[in-house]
């Protein structure tokens, strides 16, 4: 019996499926059309008293970088459902969501972030298998000049004006940003 | 020359991939992993004086009831600009986002909605391929015996509250509400 090639080239061509107005990618092995779509990300800027919670990232990318508890919604779950599983896996925090702070896109990598504000039901915390280190920050001592991502700054400025308010519309990308990362862009 | 194959079968089977946490769907022919994620839908409540544009559908699921100009969002396309394209697509409709109305989701099918409030630059709509026709309707004279979708309902009854105000937060799912089809159910 042949040792089973498991490293079998994956390889999709780019065609018009039947019935379809765009170009997708079609398995050239199997037939596969992979319809891919934008991806859901969903976080929270989530305080404690004047402090916020904040993660340095164990993975690539910007691993090293602070940034939000935030990450991909997963199948069946409400986003903010994922944003209170995101901060237990990635800071072993228990939060509860108290308003959408903002709807970011990144549409380079055609990414839409649901950032929730939120407060932590008490200050323990652990880093998970994703952080390397997590820390509860007052605002003047957020490591500004190492976060991992241009919308991880949006959402803490977003969250300091958000502090008085009360039922408001989500915040959005800043005039004219991107969300895409450049050397020095943050 | 053997005649290709083209209805080879396509298998997926439930796997934890190699760095992962979770089951996936990973191709039996190529190894090729299915990342499924929850899927965007953007579409919008676009208004003409004290009407409300509707589009009566010409696709499954729920062919020949009425619903929002709303689908999926492309990749590399902001929330906004793919409602503005499904009005366009839909309803031949010109709109202008005005605000996020609301934002549902529908876990049993993994879809988030975001869907807008826009006005019609004009009155001129017609109907798109997904679409059997389209009209501008008075609240009163919104065909809810047919409608499509429980979140069609919901967003209309929002856009209704939503009107005398500025700078709300986005509704919601209606308490208790999964936007499940059910007979009889909307
Ligand atoms: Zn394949
Ligand atoms: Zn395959």
């Amino acid at each position: 019996m042949p040792e089973q090639d498991t490293k079998k080239t994956i390889s999709f061509s780019r065609q018009v499926p039947e019935g379809d107005g765009r170009e997708r990618d079609v398995c050239l092995n199997c037939g596969f059309v992979n319809y891919e779509n934008p991806k859901i990300v969903v976080g929270s800027v989530a305080f404690w008293g004047d402090r916020i919670l904040m993660c340095r990232r164990a993975i690539d990318p910007r691993r090293g970088h602070w940034t939000l508890p935030a990450g991909y919604l997963e199948l069946q779950e409400t986003p903010e459902a994922g944003a209170v599983r995101e901060a237990q896996e990635e800071a072993g925090a228990r939060i509860e969501i108290d308003a959408l702070l903002a709807i970011y896109t990144i549409p380079r990598i055609s990414q839409v972030q649901l950032i929730y504000r939120a407060h932590l039901g008490d200050d323990r915390i652990a880093p998970g298998p994703e952080s390397l280190e997590v820390g509860l920050f007052t605002f003047d001592r957020i490591p500004w000049d190492d976060l991992a991502f241009p919308s991880a700054r949006w959402a803490l400025h977003h969250f300091a004006q958000s502090r008085a308010l009360h039922g408001f519309p989500p915040f959005t990308n800043p005039p004219g940003e991107t969300g895409n990362l450049e050397v020095g862009g943050l």
